[in-house]
């Protein structure tokens, strides 16, 4: 059998060296005192749960635990800058797909600048990776509670297409946007940093639009309301999911913004020139209810989302 | 079924308002920057590897899982701040449970002062826990590497007292000193603070002396001769276990400290004064074999350790 600190010498071994007083190998590591307000979050990605061994490779898996996090960050309006991995591995967990998680961890890390200062391993039955990372504001944070009545929703990229990728993975495929949506999600971190000029609330969209505008109406205390033919569906999701698709669809990690309607032409201009794609899809409203206006112009109330106690389905 | 959400305000209900700018509920906590270096360190308790449910009771886990972490952060002399907590929790975990583990942990984190900021709930097939703990540094970090030959080596409080309650627990036993040790570790974080005012090097003792003694060493490029009549054993560590239950029980969360021979006596002194017991064990060597000299003074090699994919025994 393989010792435990073999295991970690390897996962290290596909990062850069943290530029931090004290990096990973000692009970804790040593960050300088930071010179802005930090924000940090924890997140775990869980076999079964987040993800399969049969449908996602090991790089798949590293990149994804770093993703979730670094979207929480990129709601924040933050810079990541550091993060921790707690590993937890089956006893007969194969070197070489530790070596590989590890790689496709350390090339979102790359991607982002953000270092790898410390972690845990331990034995575990099934495989999870739960991080822990943090990132430096240079404004203050977009947070879920700054949304007021008439600022006008705003969605990244496009919605839906990490459940569509789902469905096609069980059905046997391997390639394609959608697929590649739900295995290799990409952290909105520049977007959310820009959008901490205009926007008044954010967060990322990790358990569907439905469930989470919720969320942010609830912390602002307001309402919305949202034109079901606004939602950026691509034509796959459009044809395959419907605007169920872009409702309840989780795992997309974009981006919901409230902007206010005098920082709207500039937050656009601003997203243009950057090359952020993002589409107005409705209205924070003084009503506190949320309501969906059809292609037709009928409302009808939103379906619910999901959370992993209730109706969370299973990844397979 | 229960939502994630309610799961989530129970946790939450049993700590106080954590006093920073932005605390659980949005994507991330917001920290005020810190003016001194943070420490920061992540550590999981899983089912079945470090705790059962026959022998933990939930406060026992919520106590347990935050203890590791803070005996991180005891052992490089950090002032714990904050700490996040990823939950993992199979689909039936009662709901009762879950708030007795959150009480367990939230008395141990008011006895620290140490502020509740963030966390995660995941479902997953076994329980963990997995808590992510940052402290300020009033003085430069006590790390694994500043050792040096002829310096002293100490342990505080006695040692293989948690693997003795392991044992005691598997044979029935639900009380007494030992059994209280295997399920409330106590972090020595007053300890830590005090000895980095003295000591050249630290780590806690979580995998036993022989192997952690050896981390020590090679981070410090030294070796170690070890008296084992030294070794702060009770009778009863040293009736049922002998100097192994002090050499290889791990889970004690004692420190492990060199001080320099200049320093020691004001160490002594100031450890009397405070009420921390710590004991001389032996001395670093320019030599870097470790070495233990048994009670007729003859040198033995030290036993091989424990780590958790080598030969860690299951819990139960």
């Amino acid at each position: 059998m393989r010792g435990e600190f073999s295991f970690i010498e390897r996962f290290l071994s596909a990062f850069p060296r943290a530029r931090v007083p004290l990096g990973p190998g000692d009970d804790c590591a040593v960050l300088a005192p930071s010179r802005r307000p930090l924000c940090v979050t924890t997140d775990a990605v869980v076999e079964e749960v987040h993800f399969t061994r049969a449908h996602f490779s090991p790089e798949d898996i590293g990149h994804k635990a770093l993703a979730v996090n670094l979207s929480d960050l990129a709601a924040m309006g933050a810079t990541p800058r550091w993060f921790l991995c707690a590993l937890a591995l089956p006893r007969d967990f194969p070197m070489r797909e530790l070596v590989r998680m590890a790689r496709g961890m350390a090339a979102l890390a790359r991607e982002h600048r953000v270092a790898l200062v410390g972690g845990n391993f331990t034995s575990a039955r099934e495989l999870s990776l739960t991080l822990t990372a943090a990132g430096e504001l240079q404004r203050p944070a977009l947070t879920r509670h700054g949304g007021r009545p008439g600022h006008l929703l705003y969605v990244s990229g496009t919605l839906g297409e990490a459940r569509l990728g789902l469905d096609l993975l069980r059905q046997g495929h391997r390639r394609g946007t959608a697929v590649q949506r739900q295995r290799r999600p990409q952290p909105r971190v520049a977007l959310g940093r820009l959008a901490s000029r205009f926007a008044s609330a954010a967060m990322d969209l990790s358990d569907g639009l439905a469930q989470d505008l919720g969320h942010l109406c609830e912390a602002s205390g307001v309402g919305a309301e949202v034109e079901l033919s606004h939602l950026p569906l691509s034509a796959a999701v459009r044809q395959a999911l419907g605007f169920d698709g872009g409702l309840r669809g989780g795992e997309d990690y974009e981006l919901l913004l409230s902007v206010p309607p005098a920082r709207v032409a500039a937050f656009e201009r601003a997203c243009a020139r950057a090359g952020e794609r993002v589409t107005a899809i409705g209205v924070l409203t003084r009503d506190r209810r949320r309501v969906l206006r059809d292609p037709q112009g009928r409302l009808i109330p939103p379906p619910p989302g999901f959370d992993h106690f209730r109706v969370r389905p299973p990844v397979d």
